[in-house]
């Protein structure tokens, strides 16, 4: 059975830490909200669809710890608590995609503090199970897309373990891989946190789908010399334009596809949509702590004190992406008219 | 004054020990050739023009270690640790170029073995004196190619510590800082080996050459948001058509600069071009251990014995290529006609 990314059990959120992963499998057990923002922001539940589920759990956290007594600043109180998850990152959207929906429950409720408790975990419990399945559609859209014997690269962690479950990039994969379409899958590390060689690589042994780890650097060596049949990504944001923020490296992927003539995709919920967005220059890109670049694990590989640059995402604009795969379909050379169209599945 | 990458002192090479820096500074003592294999293979002293001195040096040490009364058997002992050291590393050919040097003396000598151990070691000398005036040389060329407030992108370490001194890429760095023209240098960490982080971070800050240490991921988000004057690299390897062999990365970043409309330089001893080697299907690439991709500074980052793709080096064609920096001048668009006329210094 898959590894859970997080479940709900007894009044309790549980979110597998994975900062610790491969070489350890924890759960942290979060009780309150603060404990949720505090694994949103050290990345032990990352990956923008796993954030917008993670989320959705911590306001039914927030509803549970208001004090019962006080209904009257109820509201007020949970809404404070959506406030500071809404802050928590800056970059993936479905983390306010989820908490619009709870937010909505919230301002519009009337019964009691149980009753209230009860529609934001139906609607946690519904944004989660909906995950799944969505991942599952986009997977099985995706492998349409590729031939038999495919090699493929992917970037950081768009799996099992950014989602619900399944994965996005990694379910496209995932579902290729059953049809056998796919003969080798190359993970680049993804500095600095090493989500491709962490994750991606562990999670892909675990599915015993062929996994070659490689270095950053290595993806245009790769494309040069081995034939590469196309590159598929997750996303943290998508402007109405196309243009989509992911993993700081993805840009990069993106120029070396196009200059080697292999497709590049996008596979992502349409929660990953910002319509609020015209294109890249809407989207907020996060900067990280310097130390995530001075160091891995706490192993130092420069001066002390060292100048450098950590944005934790980068753009990729539209006109490099072949194809964005949501769970309404294929969406073909995205501009902002057959995004629109395409995310209402028309 | 600049820490020294290799010295000669009282018959013994000391070798800096890259593989501890930034955070020790030791010295090897060397007093037999497979001292000096074991530094070059495991990259204590690397950078091709430092293993072509350091290979030239260990060449007096294995006439020095040669039993004095066996004067026969001098030579062929010499050569045998002459083809050891050829053999210690495959894509830098400037360990080559020395040591061709060192086996011609060899092979025509007629006179003592103390006499043999003095002509192997003034050539060790002048390779070594030569290669820091070549740097120079090298620098103030490649300076001129640059306009005031550069911002300038390196990858790896081609700075001193991979020279007898000053450096290649480094060495145009220099000297163009020298005449206020560079504003700000990124450096490339350079996955897997971290030589960016660990040495051209370093050297650049000793040198009070303001720099921002990058992930090797983020050049292409660099050049897309902030203006790049120039990339700049060394190369252990050119082919008679200009193709490039250097660090695994390099290539990326020449695809990046040619979509960003980036000048891509190379600056690189004329010890470092192979004119057997027509073009990149000449240049042997060398393949190193997986551990190296599975590990960050022996922190393990991917489950155990993780498939792994490591090769150390990559090609740039010489289209990618603006010019080739050498001490004789300036290589304009290379190519098979004007690189021969180049290292002719016509």
């Amino acid at each position: 059975m898959q590894t859970k990314t997080l479940y709900w059990q007894d009044n309790t959120l549980f979110i597998l830490d994975q900062t610790l992963l491969p070489l350890a499998l924890n759960y942290i057990e979060a009780s309150d909200v603060d404990t949720v923002v505090d694994a949103i922001k050290r990345l032990c539940v990352r990956g923008a669809p796993a954030i917008g589920v993670a989320a959705a759990y911590a306001v039914v956290l927030s509803a549970i710890k208001a004090d019962p007594q006080a209904n009257k600043s109820l509201k007020s109180s949970v809404i404070r608590d959506i406030e500071k998850l809404w802050q928590s990152r800056p970059t993936a959207v479905n983390l306010h995609w989820a908490l619009s929906q709870q937010k909505d429950i919230v301002e519009s409720f009337n019964g009691s503090p149980a009753q209230l408790v009860d529609s934001l975990l139906a609607r946690a419990l519904s944004i989660h199970e909906q995950d799944i399945q969505i991942n599952q559609s986009i997977g099985d859209l995706g492998a349409s897309l590729l031939k038999p014997e495919s090699v493929v690269i992917t970037h950081c962690n768009a799996g099992a373990l950014a989602t619900a479950g399944y994965g996005t990039a990694l379910g496209v994969i995932r579902s290729a891989f059953k049809k056998n379409k796919i003969s080798r899958v190359y993970a680049g590390e993804t500095r600095p946190l090493l989500q491709g060689a962490r994750l991606t690589a562990w999670e892909l042994e675990q599915s015993q789908i062929p996994v070659t780890l490689i270095t950053d650097s290595m993806a245009g060596y790769l494309m040069q010399t081995k034939k590469v049949s196309a590159v598929i990504v997750g996303a943290d944001r998508i402007a109405a334009n196309g243009d989509t923020a992911n993993k700081i490296g993805t840009y990069t992927l993106a120029v070396l596809a196009r200059a080697h003539n292999v497709p590049f995709y996008v596979a992502a919920p349409t929660s990953t949509f910002d319509l609020q967005a015209q294109s890249a220059k809407d989207i907020p890109i996060e900067e990280r702590h310097d130390d995530e670049v001075r160091q891995f694990q706490g192993v130092v590989s420069t001066p002390e004190g060292m100048t450098v640059w950590n944005p934790a995402f980068d753009i990729t604009p539209a006109n490099l992406i072949s194809a964005i795969i949501c769970e309404k379909g294929i969406i073909n050379c995205p501009n902002m008219a057959n995004i629109k169209a395409g995310i209402e599945g028309k």
